[in-house]
């Protein structure tokens, strides 16, 4: 087990402090590189150790409840101790203080490249933390907030029914009323809760569930709709040390991120599950929210972190593995693999999606820390393509990796055949591809005032006219000019076209609308890499440049081109011709 | 259980009656949907019903040997009851006759949508038999061929070693001569051969083993490079009943097709592993290619029957969840998920790969089966792209069925989730897509004569000329035309360029000749369809027509145009830089 894996010193030092300017905020670079390397010896020591042990034995349920790894207990328990699940929680708080841009570039990315099956309980809890700091009393933070931010309970967000997955508005579980006590307003709540990650294991003292349930009204029916949903904290365990009414009715059996035991959870069998309101009736979707956009950006990471691993493995294995002659040389030893072209576009490719989502992640990652309006209007543009991007093209990036590796690619002896299979996961969940992209495309473009947009075109444009003063990249910034050019007009004859029907091809718009953030964001690292002292770090930049530029431009440029020419096809082909 | 995953008689009929005419070779189409009825029967009741469970239970290894699913053992018995192992083999062979075109499509597509892990062992078997049957004496046919085609014993492909997987000139097996005896030249091999799927099994009275190994030369050293391979029958069972020097030295644990045994072997641990040369010495690569052109075929087959049963079980899904409303609307009762047009976009996006992958494999499958030069030429052309196009484009709508479950897809309570993983193979195994696009570059286009894709333009030109007649159409065919224009300017330009840098986007050079394949093919059909009496079927054709011009053919002009513009990035990328 090594480091290399892991997103490298040099790359965070980077990204951080020479592109980002996190020094400005606070924290030097030798000490984010000190807090780095204290996580990657956990990570190596406790996460990565058992990556492959969490694949194949699972989570299991008996009469006691969920049972996972052992070794995560352990893993998490050593997190904990560092004080690691708090570290983006205020001091006052009993955190570390550190910024969201520092905790998920150095923490979050860690962690989730090493075992994001282990580090997902961790990054629930976290979330579940915030939410209730946010919009609980200091009643509610101090009983179920301070325990996970020690690291001693776990937390679960309990949103997806079985009759209704990503509609929420269509959500049966029911809470009744019952008066108020020292922790708030209590209610009894009944109902089936679907997909919930960590939903129960045998890890943590006490879970929190926070779950969105609708108060019953006076006549005792429910709000139609996603009106009336709120949020309502259900611990495993109530205070007075009595097991809560909630039931594991099972686990689901999943392809990849084994390790975290996935729950269907009943609430109310018997008397109904107690819960507690965070802040006001009807208020849980927009709290649910705020921490849904956390857990975006957080999966953007975890599937570039995921890819970053596979791209350094096969780079390693490129680099050991001799076999072949180069094209028109006949005999003489066998060369190592990365001598091949197609190897090494294969490598390059990885390399520039891969540290592409990287470092959109981390620009969002940046954008959750900066205040104003202007750096929120921009976020909310960003998420959904934050959250996608790194999914579909990371997964990508992981084929790529298991290509590199021929035949023992597919093998279970190689690590590449699952982190392709975890990375498969994040496309789905926290709102599928398709969702975002309508997100994307309706909320935060067609539907809105503009000016999210402006300010993107305005920060491009910036780039674009430090690049072009450079010689050697002034056909870059002008390809990058040129293409949100042709953003813009896409989304102007999608505004001619109307909804529903200018939704028709919103993943593929989503999908160019992601490469021209990436194209921009290399150029903009290109600019920054120049200070830095020459060496071969400085040269992958430049090639991931000059590669986004020629080989994927191009093809987003027919994307865009596919979407302009608006076609119902789908929409209008007949169910029998399928 | 049902059929509706399995290949459809109404596809199956069109494809090959109305658009390959295959009644003109001697079957007509009652016959032809009579046997794949009772091969359905068979593929539902005996390899659909344990697909999951092959995945599940492992072949393992003990002392007695490799042990596989009791279920397969079963299910092969009636696929050899039935004689279907022999169904193209000649009747004089105890075969069935069948044309390679009608077995293809009846059969081998049939067993590889329903169990490719248990289709495996007989598809090297078969492919082993007829190796015997073109190159190994009348004896040895008699002898290692016949039990094959009655399905008694299976066969096996021993290529690859450790130190050299696809590089086959690397071999270092060797066969040292002793002499003479009924069954032809006896030899005695020594060496260790790797990734033999069914290399051990406890389903087949014995296993046939062909071997490439070089024969010592008189001073009992090896041939440098390919020269001096030659091909070997080595049988597990020795005639005389005696255990062959054939050792099981440990098998892989793979990602998908698990059911497929897949052995380390170790020939001649003791005295050495008798062996009988077949034909003549240093044949031995001319002869295996004989039958790699086969296997690679039957593998773009494969792949596209995994994909096209991921798109039926997607399509059924699609119909029956509820979930959502239209965008715009509000209330109501949740719709069926395909009536969201992002869904209906990625039903569309599985049909056009899958559907038109599997009339580009039947085009060649046909070829297999006409004589003459011009369609072994044409078929020498096609056969990379028939075994790299589907595996590639039908891996892609694999995981757009696990994108249209959601969460579903993700849990091993649906089969696309194995799918997916089972078709992850086919770009990996016989060649990988790198080895096939050189393959098909340098080979099959830059270093020929030109004939062959004389030939397949001439094929082209008339599928446009017939289609420019017909207004709604000419605007297609025109595309077609100018598409195959801009592949020929590309191919002048890597001329050019020379070898071997003209090779470094040899991928996606193939990815777009492929794509120019599959348009063409879909045009093609689209002309027959319209005899067809007027159905959801037809129209389906239509769809995937446009479809494919309007939304795949200008992300492949993208391709072309990025091979045109030859870069050397990957190539002189500093190893320092990665």
């Amino acid at each position: 087990m090594s480091r290399d894996g892991l997103p490298s010193r040099e790359l965070i030092s980077f990204l951080l402090f020479d592109w980002l300017g996190e020094d400005q905020r606070g924290t030097d670079r030798d000490t984010a590189l000190s807090i780095l390397d204290t996580a990657q010896k956990l990570a190596v020591d406790a996460f990565l150790s058992c990556y492959r042990k969490s694949d194949v034995e699972e989570p299991y349920l008996d009469e006691s409840g969920v049972h996972i790894l052992p070794e995560f207990a352990a893993a998490l328990g050593q997190f904990a101790k560092l004080g690691l699940f708090g570290a983006s929680f205020p001091e006052a708080e009993g955190g570390m203080g550190l910024s969201n841009l520092l905790s998920s570039a150095v923490l979050h990315m860690t962690f989730a490249a090493a075992n994001p099956a282990a580090a997902g309980y961790a990054m629930l809890t976290v979330a579940n933390a915030r939410l209730i700091s946010a919009f609980g009393s200091s009643e509610q933070k101090r009983r179920f907030a301070d325990p996970q931010i020690a690291g001693r309970w776990f937390g679960t967000m309990c949103l997806s029914e079985p009759q209704a997955g990503s509609s929420l508005g269509d959500i049966r579980t029911r809470a009744r009323a019952e008066g108020e006590d020292e922790i708030g307003q209590r209610y009894r709540l009944v109902g089936n809760k679907m997909w919930i990650s960590g939903g129960d294991q045998d890890a943590s003292e006490n879970i929190v569930h926070l779950v969105l349930a609708k108060a019953e009204q006076p006549d005792g029916t429910l709000a139609e709709g996603s009106l009336g949903i709120s949020l309502f904290i259900v611990p495993k365990i109530l205070p007075d040390g009595s097991r809560n009414d909630v039931t594991v009715a099972g686990l689901n059996h999943k392809l990849g991120a084994r390790g975290t035991s996935n729950c269907l959870l009943n609430f109310g069998e018997q008397e109904g599950a107690v819960g507690w309101l965070v802040g006001r009736e009807g208020q849980g979707l927009p709290q649910m929210f705020m921490m849904m956009n956390e857990a975006r950006i957080n999966i953007g990471i975890a599937a570039a972190a995921l890819a970053y691993r596979a791209y350094r493995e096969s780079l390693r294995y490129a680099r050991e593995r001799a076999q072949g002659r180069p094209v028109g040389v006949q005999g003489g030893p066998p060369v190592a693999i990365i001598e091949h072209p197609d190897v090494r576009r294969m490598l390059l490719q990885q390399k520039a999606y891969v540290e592409g989502a990287i470092a959109l992640c981390l620009y969002a990652a940046k954008l959750v820390d900066e205040e104003g309006e202007e750096a929120a209007e921009l976020l909310a543009l960003l998420t959904p393509v934050v959250k996608t991007w790194p999914s579909e093209f990371c997964l990508v990036a992981n084929d790529l990796a298991i290509q590199i590796h021929g035949g023992y690619g597919y093998t279970r002896d190689f690590p590449v055949e699952q982190l392709w299979r975890d990375n498969r996961l994040n496309p789905i969940h926290e709102g599928t591809t398709g969702i975002q992209a309508i997100d994307l495309l309706r909320r935060k473009l067609l539907l809105s005032d503009g000016r999210s947009m402006a300010l993107l075109r305005r920060r491009i444009a910036g780039t674009a006219r430090a690049a072009a003063a450079l010689p050697e990249w002034a056909s870059f910034a002008q390809a990058l000019t040129d293409y949100w050019g042709e953003v813009e007009r896409v989304l102007e004859g999608l505004r001619q076209c109307g909804l529903p029907e200018a939704l028709d091809d919103a993943t593929l718009f989503q999908r160019g609308f992601g490469h021209g953030l990436v194209a921009w964001l290399w150029l903009d690292q290109l600019l920054c890499s120049r200070d830095v002292p020459d060496s071969g770090f400085a040269s992958g930049i430049a090639h991931c440049v000059r590669f986004f530029f020629e080989a994927e431009l191009p093809q987003a440029r027919s994307w865009l081109s596919i979407v302009s020419h608006h076609s119902d096809l789908a929409r209008t082909m007949p169910e029998g011709a399928f």
